[in-house]
Parts: structure tokens; C-alpha cells; sequence
């Protein structure tokens, strides 16, 4: 069967289906890419076992058919090729690809070689898609990325009436992004973060739908359908160690903060988790950080809310510039007192974000 | 002692010198940047035994002094820094570095920590330095990587009367590129090619001025001197083994070749060394691989010269492509037969350049 498709379409469908495919794995079906031609067009399928994906395009296609092939060698060529149209011609044990005066030919395997994956779910909600993304965004780096308590390394949606947040904490951090939007869904689920950033990717503008499943949620975007396979395990009662008033905060532009603890934090040893520690009296916010090259410091003029005696806290560079890079505008920076009881970032421009770091102990 | 700096200027010049000071060395001392200070402004140097570099530039300095930093904690804060200009107060044990609202404190060795560098050479050659970083880009890939025998990794200078010629080879193809000037040096020297990376990195427009030196060739440009350790050994008579005649060559654009052969190569297996297929016949090049995913070809029109049999050759994928990297217009590529004898890639616009490629055995 011949079918005739743009170049850009395909290798920008594979480059994005690629990623998930892997090019490597112990079970050899798993770096098998499904290719399904039908009346409406094009289907390509791949799975990694946490992410399923299915991308549809329009094509110009004789009749119907299944195949596989392996997706990062069909991803390879059609990047590589010289015109701006393809011609994929699918027979019984090969595919020919002819592009220009380039031509290959790919075996095929056994569309029953590839994953079975299900993509027939009901789409009981929707949310926008550019909303989703930015509240994704905006809290997944504050899931762990290390071996800990399988948990920490997922992104929690509260599916409620009329909300619906997104939060992660690796324990030591802790970052939410509420929508004032239903989804028509009401349930909580877990989502690993590697899932979350495979999703992020296929975003764009418009409508998502979304349905819940036994063990995934199911998601269709313009021309993609994923499955994303939930994480078992009771997500920690985080609300409960949020702190909610503060004796003293601060008020500054989140680059410029984000910027100096990064200089200052250059003078940090590693092994010290990265430590900065800062200093607020006066409206003035001091930033001081040593090891074994040296010392630095920086002062930073702040608008101070609370006049309790000056704060002096010690944290991870790293959390703090993490939690400030959803920021654009202003960030209120609220203290608990001088000790280890967390510290809490709003954004004064968004107060759907919110950025809890717990600080260091230094005693 | 107090000395003000613009922050550009320092931080272009410390990125330059902190690719060769090592961040990591077995020899503590040779992670160590010196510094400098004199009436005609600052100095900055290192070294990796391989290749010394010094960079000097103005600065308003009160006095004179020498020490020594770890360099790569030094380039890290500059390019931190916030401001546009940067006070550096060295001290007896400390630098402090300031800039806008941050000041940090490093600690300072002794500059007779530092390797003792001498860029006392005196210029009896110069040449200009496009044409000698063009003459280096476009033979460099030719030199081994691999732990093979030395000389393969080096790159030979010629410096004659009246010409010079950089040549590099790794015993499987070669390439040459001649100038028509005189350095006013007259020797035969091997340049690692890692050094010839770091040279090529420093050479940008005007004059280069060069010495050599027992077991080095130095190099004055712009703001930097570097000393370059040159290799021991024989390189190989290679003038003897470039073919002179050709019984067929083609000539075709070398973007386009070099593509088509990329392209052709996707379908190669690594284990068979990237093998694609050549056969000329009748005007027409076509280009085959095949490998375990399937196989490819393409087909090109040429200008072809000479009419024996079908040539019919076998290469390494990877050679070809490098060989014709360096041209941007027509090339041709001549055929000693159909035989492992080599092939001779020149560039049409540019007859300084020529390249050998030995074809692989395929009985």
C-alpha cells in the first residue's frame, strides 16, 4: 500500500512519539513503533510502559493496514530525508521510504510484535491545555528525581469541584499551582514526573480532554492520545505543614533574588548542600555563602513586612532558585521565625503558585 | 592592591584560559592561574603541559604584584558577577572581587604555587591568522583520536620557503591544505591536535607571530602567547602514497554529497565501519548501505570524467564526509579503479585543499 505524507508533518509526529519509544530496551516489542493506516488517516503508537502515545494525521492512504517498525530507525530516516514529501510504500516484510532521489527500505515486523495499548477512553472532562501546562510547569521540579519513596517522584492533581491544583514535594520542598477551573473529573491521582514532562511536551493551545481509568488517566490533545500510568501510594498531608502566618516577610523581583543566591551560592561547597544563608534586618536582605575557595556576599534592598529580630536562615541554593523560577514579577518571601520551620514563596503577580523550602538545620 | 576591570573583558579572557587550566588535575598546582600585575596592565596564565597560555590586557593598576587562584572557581564568579565593571583587591591571602551590590572574598595561593610558564620567545616568524586557522580547520579531523601510534594525533606543520602546508592523518585517510606564504620559519613540527583545538580557539583576525623553541612552538596573537608542545617522532611519508592518476572522476556539488552519503549511511551498521557503497556509471553516482534495519540508496547526477568499468567502492561513511567537510562549493572525487587503492577528494574552489580516503576491503 502506498501512502503519501508531508515530510514535516511525519518527522515532527515521530520526533515527538520518538521520545517515548525507546531506542533501546529489554523487551525488544517495547522500541516498536505501530503503524495503523486506516480511512481517517495515520496512526503511530509506541509505548515506554509509563507513557502510552498515539499520534493521527491526515494521509492520503488506498485501503488499511498494521505494521510495526522500529521507531527510532524510521524516526532517523525521515529526518534525513532530502524532499519535502515522502512516499511510504508498506508491504508484507518491508517498508519502502522514498523521499527525492533517496530510497529505503525498512523491514517490518508483526504489528502483534508492539505493545497492545488501549486508547479507547471515554473523555469525561476537559481543561485547557496552556492552563494545565503552566500549572505542571510550574510545581514538577519539586518532585524527587533520586531513588526515595516512589511519592515524592510524582506530580498530585486534585481533581475537584471547581479547582483543581497540581502539587509536588520531594520532603524538603513543596510546590502548588491551583486553577479555578472544573475538569469535570473528581478524583486525585498521582502522576509520575517523567509522565508529567512527556505531557508537557505534547501541549500546546486549545482543549484537553481527560478520563480516569483503573491505573491511568487518559489524555487527547489535538492530534495526540496519551496514557499516563498512575502511581499507587497515599500522597503526604502537606496542608498541614504549611505555615500560615509569618513574623517577618519580604517582598523583592524574583529574578533578581533568583540571581544573587546563585552568585552567592558559587562560593557554597556541595557537600554542604549547596548552603546559603540569609539575613533580614532593616528592609535589607543579606545573602552570604562560604567553603573551602572562599566567601561571598550580597545585599539586596527589600520590602520588609515585620519587624521581628533579624532573621537568620541557612537553605539550599538550589531549592530556593528552584522555587523562584515560576516567578516573573514580584515574590513575597514569608519566614516562620528564625529556625528550621519552613519558609513559604507567593507570587505576587499569579496567587495561584505557591513554593514552600524547608530551610536548613545549622545547629 | 586595588585594580578596576571591565567584567567583558575579563570574562572573556578568563573563558578562554579556563579551557586549558584544568579544573581537576592530579597536580594541584596546574588547576592554578596566575596573575600578574604590572605597569602595561594584567597577566593572566596557565597551563595544561600541553599547551601554556598567557592573556594580557589593560587594567588600572596602582602597583605591581604576582599570584595565583584556582582558576575555574575565579572564571565561575566573574561570570556570575552582576555588574559592568569589577574592583579586584588582592591581598595577601585573599582576593575580593566586587561588583554592584556583591563582593565575594577567594582565597589566594602563592604564585610560586603555579607552574612556571616562560613566554619569552623571541618572533622570527609570522603568517596571517585566518589563513592559518583556515589551513588548521580543514585538516584537523584527519588526525587520529584513537591511542594509536603519536603521530597520528598530531598535526605537521611544513613550514618552508615560500609555502606551508598543515597535514594531518590517521593511516586511513589524510588531509593536506597548502599556503602560499612564507612564515619565515624553516622546520617540520607536530602539533597535538587537542593543542591545535586551543590555538584555533585564540586566532581570530590580523597578525600571528610564532617562534620555535626546543620542543615548542609559540604563538603570540592579539592579547594571548601560548606555547604549544610539539610531538617526537616521524610522521609518515605520505606524498608517496597519494595517487597522481585517476582513471575516473566525478564532480558534484559537496553539501550535496555529503548529505546524500549521511543520509545513504543511517541504514550502515557501526560493526561493518559505516559502510556505504559507490558505483559510478554513465554520469550517475549512486550510493548504497544496508545494516540489519534494511538498506537505502540514492542516485546522483555527476560530471563524470573517464570511462572505465562501473566503479564500484566501498567506504567508510564517516571518512567521506569528513573529507568533504571542509568545502563549500564543487568537488571532485577522483578513483584510482576499483580497488582499495585511494580515493582524492579537491576542492574545486579552493586548490589549497586535498584529501585521501582509502576505500575499505570488501574480499
Amino acid at each position: 500500500m502506498k501512502v503519501l505524507v508531508p515530510k514535516k508533518s511525519l518527522a515532527d509526529t515521530l520526533a515527538r512519539v520518538e521520545r517515548i519509544v525507546p531506542s533501546r530496551s529489554s523487551n525488544p516489542g517495547l522500541s516498536l513503533l505501530r503503524i495503523d493506516v486506516t480511512e481517517d488517516g495515520m496512526e503511530l503508537s509506541g509505548s515506554n510502559m509509563d507513557v502510552d502515545i498515539r499520534a493521527r494525521f491526515a494521509v492520503d492512504a488506498p485501503g488499511r493496514g498494521s505494521y510495526a517498525v522500529v521507531g527510532h530507525v524510521f524516526s532517523q530516516v525521515v529526518r534525513a530525508l532530502p524532499g519535502e514529501d515522502v512516499q511510504l510504500d508498506l508491504g508484507d516484510d518491508e517498508m519502502q521510504i522514498s523521499s527525492g532521489s533517496y530510497s529505503t527500505k525498512l523491514q517490518l515486523m508483526s504489528p502483534s510484535s508492539a505493545p497492545v495499548l488501549n486508547f479507547g477512553a471515554q473523555f469525561g472532562g476537559s481543561i485547557d491545555a496552556a492552563q494545565l501546562a503552566r500549572a505542571l510547569s510550574a510545581v514538577k521540579y519539586a518532585a524527587s528525581v533520586a531513588d526515595f519513596q516512589a511519592v515524592f517522584r510524582g506530580v498530585k492533581l486534585e481533581l475537584a469541584d471547581g479547582r483543581m491544583r497540581a502539587v509536588a514535594t520531594d520532603g524538603f520542598r513543596l510546590a502548588y499551582y491551583d486553577l479555578k477551573e472544573s475538569t469535570g473529573l473528581l478524583s486525585e491521582v498521582i502522576v509520575p514526573a517523567r509522565s508529567v514532562d512527556e505531557l508537557l511536551r505534547v501541549l500546546s493551545d486549545g482543549e484537553v480532554k481527560l478520563a480516569l481509568e483503573p491505573a491511568q488517566l487518559s489524555v487527547q490533545h489535538g492530534n495526540y492520545s496519551l496514557n499516563l500510568k498512575l502511581m499507587d501510594g497515599t500522597f503526604p498531608d502537606y496542608e498541614r505543614v504549611i505555615p500560615k502566618t509569618f513574623p517577618v516577610s519580604i517582598t523583592l523581583e524574583a529574578g533578581r533574588l533568583a540571581e544573587a543566591v546563585a552568585r552567592v551560592a558559587l562560593m557554597a561547597d556541595k557537600t554542604t548542600n549547596n548552603r546559603v544563608d540569609l539575613f533580614v534586618k532593616g528592609g535589607e536582605l543579606r545573602i552570604t555563602a562560604e567553603g573551602s575557595f572562599g566567601r561571598s556576599q550580597e545585599a539586596l534592598p527589600v520590602l520588609q513586612e515585620g519587624t521581628d529580630p533579624e532573621i537568620a536562615l541557612a537553605y539550599n541554593s538550589k531549592y530556593l532558585t528552584d522555587a523562584l523560577s515560576p516567578a516573573d514579577g514580584e515574590v513575597r518571601l514569608s519566614f516562620s521565625g528564625s529556625n528550621s520551620a519552613p519558609s513559604v514563596v507567593t507570587d505576587l503577580g499569579d496567587n495561584s503558585y505557591l513554593a514552600m523550602v524547608v530551610p536548613l538545620r545549622t545547629s
